[in-house]
């Protein structure tokens, strides 16, 4: 049996609005989730302010490391868009007005509506390849390893439904969660910690809530391998029964 | 005058269970607004997986960096809570229980409730500080210039009181917002880049959002000279005063 293929992305998260707290980011969960359900596992996300440098350098050091890399933000019509010009500076590529994106922006905009702001959202790295907005119309890009698409959610999401066909997928990630409910983690914690290890082939995690005073607790199974998986959810589901029965306070 | 002084920080999100997707990310939109509030501007957020090696890397790139650099995640009593670990392999130094973190724990539990697990959550790199948790008690810890909260929103929160408490503080961000409303940014794009460029004191960014089939359009001025916001405030308002006279259709 062959190991399962991974295929690795990051998100680069471009906008001094999401770190000046103004914008709560949406788009990392929502990405996350949508490239786990097709076999491709985000493995880093950071968020960085609207200056140039900073996005070249964060760009470099994840399309280096990583499968793919989705940058958000940044490719609107007005001056603190640059996202383009950073990636191009990125790439040492050159870049341009796009006539395929010109084309594209005019099924929207009368040739008198293209003003300059317009226009520099058709501006694009060499080599690009457009990545369509059934939105709003101007266009995202992929160059290389690189989708850039939208900050606005919705138009991030029309536009990550196009970007996907572009990439390969690995394996699925198969997820079991079971419920610890009110059993503490403290209470299960050393067990868990023994089947984790015993089960070198998934990944176990326990997750807390809080809620009107006490913690709820989940804990997830994740692999690959769907036996290797069950097992591993069927030994956690046998330890938390005998925690229940054991007659200790909970 | 002097000129407006600058503390920075950057925030480390540890765990796989935002990088899945299964949970999604409220801290770094909470901590960025609470920072900015008292005058610490955050510059960067990475998220990582629970992988030591990784926790290690992006917290020594970060604490060279920033003034202050907070962490939430991984500080729980299970296997997967590898925080403190990294930690303490990032500044060198070693880690082991720590007495003032167990007195803390017994005034929660009885001593024979403390399980090998939740003396985990003891465990802390050397030199380290202990920062209170008043909703669980198992405290977090600052160590340099690195402060180290849960995860879990509610408790974070709480630490976050009081590991602010430890922080210098710099000049507030001062922020305007002004409601474009309707009027395109393809049509104040360029005006707007003019006014940024003849006002280099502040940062003004466009921040569109969609609805109903939509962009709803906000500018923000932000800055930390109140005299430099006011004015490129007021050369945001008029310059939206004549796009809305100027009898075009929006």
């Amino acid at each position: 049996m062959s190991a399962p293929t991974n295929v690795t992305a990051a998100i680069l998260v471009i906008g001094d609005e999401i770190l000046s707290g103004r914008t709560k980011d949406k788009n990392i969960g929502y990405i996350a989730e949508y490239l786990g359900k097709i076999g491709i596992d985000l493995r880093e996300a950071r968020v960085v302010p609207d200056v140039e440098d900073e996005i070249v350098a964060a760009l470099n050091a994840l399309r280096a490391r990583y499968d793919y890399v989705v940058t958000t933000g940044g490719i609107g019509p007005t001056h603190d868009d640059i996202t383009a010009d950073a990636v191009a500076r990125a790439f040492g590529v050159g870049i341009g007005e796009d006539p395929r994106a010109i084309a594209i922006m005019l099924e929207r905009y009368a040739p008198g509506d293209l003003t300059a702001a317009r226009r520099r959202m058709a501006r694009m790295p060499e080599g690009s390849e457009l990545i369509d907005n059934p939105i709003s119309r101007a266009p995202g890009f992929r160059i290389g390893n690189v989708f850039v698409l939208a900050g606005v959610p919705s138009v991030m999401q029309a536009m990550l439904d196009s970007a996907v066909k572009e990439m390969r997928t690995g394996a699925i990630m198969l997820v079991e969660t079971v419920e610890a409910g009110f059993v503490p983690e403290g209470r299960y914690g050393d067990a868990l910690g023994r089947i984790a290890e015993a089960n070198a082939a998934v990944s176990i995690g326990s997750y807390p809530s809080f809620k009107d005073g006490r913690f709820n607790n989940q804990i997830v199974v994740r692999g690959k391998e769907a036996q290797a998986v069950a097992a591993a959810k069927a030994a956690v589901e046998a330890m938390l029964e005998t925690i229940r029965g054991d007659g200790k306070p909970l």
